[in-house]
């Protein structure tokens, strides 16, 4: 963003006075931009040239004689592909995400039991999972719906993650809680409904953990992407993007996976993606064919419900695949990342 | 649905009184129907018994005491998976869609001249494309765009089909077109915009060509196969469905690719499941990724625009293949659909 | 469209060559166009000039090179604001919409019987409605559903309009009909599900009768002012616009009411501006407030659903008011017009 | 919810079996629930009656057999207005909110300076603003964005209160900051973007001071309702509910303005409601407009982003009115609350 290039084009209305082009062109000078005018019978606009910091922070839609701004670059610069061309690859406890390896992540809703998460463990580990997710905080929109076991379950999950073997994901809503997420797990998660708390975001930007980045219901993906770059502007470059389903009029789904979302992400983007296609869909059935349309897509990982006995799950259990169902899609799964040349974990 | 089933579920206000549920039950009984209520201290709920077609004509929400109305059982019937188990398998010209064949359509947007579909034909069938596609009708949001060749397209069309030996695929925009849409080609196209231009849907319904029906902007799953329904109803069984994607708030793609629309419509019916990558992420470099995505969801086809020289096309240039690009993508896709168990057409 | 203006903005990749914008610049002087560049070290843009028509009809996205084209103009020219300042007011029977008159249309969304649609005119007419509506062809989801009494509902309309001294609205869904719509009504209305059905916006663009173009469920206010154009290039100058909703993610509504589309709609066009609450909430209790909501936004009108009997009709019972309710809320709406210094017919 | 009522209803799928229906009325029973059965030729109805916050915990949807589960009643109670039938009314500093009180709250988006603030103060008060607001925490899409003043943000808008015997709305963003934002202001705001960080609703719930919650970008009614829920069960009643707009596909405006949002909220909730037309439409035209729509449909306030040069505004320069259009707006809505009898402040 050093150097000064072409931000924005700045669109006057057809009635505009040189007057008031002429304002905009002292504001742009003023604060070490500049703009080149270009006017037809019709309209007149200006190219506005700078640095990306400076030209952002000038209201410039709400000069007098405006019409419309329109942006030229984008608004990220750390997690951009244009800033580092290879593929960010981040590596846990011996297993790797992005750049080739794929990563299946698999694992209850909610940490409920020792038991329950042990067995979760078992079954995920030997089915071919890479990684366990287990949560101890849970965001529900309900305050009368069970709300995680809190630290209890972080030291349930560390069990896990000892007994397995696998590296853990679990995830975190409040700043006040970082420094016990971080002491027992691997990857720290941010749910969808806080990918926009911008406090929590700048919390793990400080700490020498992954991230891994949920997509908010309506945040568009290059807000994602600004969301990321919080975390990276932080000093943490470890964080792996989640798409997860967008909100629309669509009732079949609890969300719309937007597919499209993996190929602009990688394309936009250095860093790996993950599809969770059980929050996406919210039913059993749809986990197998949208996990296979997400590698066939390019994704860089698949993070999947399971739970050792769904019907008794305290959350989520209508999504949430038993170890016998995991197995045959995690078997599909390994398949398919075979077919597209590349290997799990 | 004769006989009669529990149709929907009549809610009372928490205020209701049993004079308000008499008279719905009143009315129920009156039109050959049934209710049966159970009431506990908070909420009267009152479950409707009866042929499907008289309940849906009633306005139980109109009646005062209502809070709401919920149905039970899906609006379509002669669509529905439960109607027919097996798979409908369209064959046209010697290739068939549905039941493990998949069929792969390409051609340009629009019919332009007679050397560009004949080009854009003998590309289509080297690289290994089932089906011709091109407009000779087309919708387009400007009165100032170029709105198609009309019968003149249809009989360059014609000739295409004749040279490649490819069925063709063109859409009908208006009744009053379809003696010769059905004259010159093998299946009928309708287009999102139309998909409740329920006097088309109609006209189409009494012509035997196939009907390949495309999901609205914004309809949902459900509505999509109720149009279907009103095709399959006029008495043509022959009707393919295709996602092209939805709008929600995401601006990165054209439209967002309902992936998830693949399952649930092979799910919930038994009629093929065609996919559009071209229109649904309107560019080209997403062509491939969402087409392998949608055969990994188990699509039935994939309809792809391909010109031969997309720097001169008249519409939807941005988003169509040239035809060395197709070939890569067709490429792409014969392998997945190996994969997959199936085969191209 | 004369002359010629800087119609866009093409935004080149990062990695563009000098060869890709000579490429571009000669496309668009071989069109008759021309292209201004401007360059910085990161990006280059190029201003586009030219005839609208011609610049339309040209892929540029599809040159290699191009990052993004950005349109600078509203796509739009007959019914833009800035083709006619002043409003366009409609006059039919005796009573106008637009420029200070308010109109106030009200009637059962399905003419079913003489004495219903009678009663329904005689009720309208009393509580002050200016003109009376009723549909003869119904656009309905189901093909199962009540389809309309065709040509014998447009002779109970006539009826009804000879009897009350109102003016009539009435759908119109294929051309094949239109000749009998004309005969029988003052308005044409084109329904939200045929917005872009472009052979019907057409045919009503050739004939002597005010139309009333309802916004698309997921149409843009520029889609619907496009739309628009199509009907006033054909010759039809009398066209009334009318938001009724569109399609989100928030149940409690049918549709979500985009009250913002008047005042906006008002800015960008010189047509009037209808609002139908009935069809945007499908609840009878939000008919009134959004009534009042839209005259203080701004709004030439409102279209209510009313129905001697609600609980015995046959399309949209639940959002129709009964006489007496109508009579409440169109005194609110009078009160209200008058406050806006406007007045009612 | 005591006593227990009739929650939900299981609809089975067509091929369910006895057994299947058997085990979860066993599940039922378990957990001090109970099931009433109702079956047709086609499908399996179950009731469910019992406690709320059991029958909620219960994960019925992942039972084999089940096809769906219906709820009845809504998700909230202490914010409903079957709890407490009278409207809610808040008073700070000598003005009040709610029951015909409408407040007009104005200020800018961002505290600057200590004279920006005062005379953004003198401004609001002078035209009739019954509640100064402005920020001190900014919560911004990108990390490059001007992040507000913090604690000495908080220290000028203490100082302008006194100044202007304005109360003072400004935002909480993290819990960490709850005792500084408590010690300085009148109204806790909580922004859009964090409706549904439920530490930060938890943490506001135990304070005694009113909290104005902003409905989230993709939130449903009835999830602003469950967030304001976590709130008043922490033992704070005291909350206002904001509508600032939807996300949808129209790009024409920041975000759709959800003015039916306004009557549902007051007729399902006794909370009052307050309506941001500054972030819903994101420009300054539109304000009016949409002020007078929103008292107009029976809001209980009008939240309005005011600056005094909003050329040098450091964020929303675009949507803030100046104080000269200010005053002219003020005195519109003034007359409007007039005419809906009601009175400012």
């Amino acid at each position: 963003m050093d150097g000064g290039s072409t931000e924005m084009m700045i669109v006057m209305h057809e009635g505009s006075t040189p007057e008031e082009v002429e304002r905009i062109l002292e504001r742009l000078e003023s604060a070490g931009a500049s703009g080149h005018v270009s006017t037809s019978d019709i309209v007149t606009v200006i190219a506005v040239t700078g640095e990306r910091d400076v030209i952002a922070g000038l209201p410039l839609e709400a000069y007098p004689g405006v019409d419309k701004v329109l942006p030229i670059l984008r608004p990220y610069k750390l997690v951009s592909r244009e800033f580092r061309r290879s593929d960010t690859v981040i590596t846990v406890g011996g297993t790797s995400l992005g750049g080739g390896h794929v990563a299946l992540i698999a694992g209850p809703c909610s940490v409920e039991t020792r038991e329950q998460l042990l067995e979760a463990a078992r079954a995920a580990k030997a089915a071919g999972a890479t990684m366990l997710r287990g949560g101890a905080y849970k965001p529900r929109s309900s305050p009368y719906a069970f709300q995680g076991l809190g630290i209890e379950g972080l030291e349930i999950l560390a069990e896990a993650r000892e007994a397995s073997g696998l590296p853990v994901v679990t995830e975190l809503m409040d700043p006040r809680h970082l420094a016990d997420v971080v002491a027992y797990s691997d990857i720290i998660q941010i749910g969808a409904r806080n990918m926009q708390n911008f406090q929590l975001l700048a919390a793990v930007g400080e700490v020498d953990r992954p991230v891994l980045l949920k997509r908010g219901l309506a945040a568009t993906i290059d807000e994602l992407l600004m969301a990321a770059e919080y975390i990276v502007k932080g000093g943490n470059e470890n964080v792996i993007l989640c798409e997860r389903g967008i909100r629309t009029f669509e009732t079949a789904t609890r969300n719309t996976l937007d597919i499209s979302a993996v190929p602009i992400l990688k394309q936009r983007s250095h860093l790996p993606v993950v599809v969770d296609p059980s929050h996406a869909a919210g039913k059993v059935e749809l986990v197998e064919p949208l996990s296979l349309a997400a590698i066939a897509a390019g994704a860089d990982g698949i993070m999947i419900e399971m739970h050792p006995t769904p019907e008794t799950a305290l959350s989520d259990g209508a999504q949430s695949l038993d170890p016998a169902q995991f197995e045959r899609v995690a078997a599909r799964i390994r398949d398919i990342v075979g077919w597209a040349g590349k290997t799990l974990g």
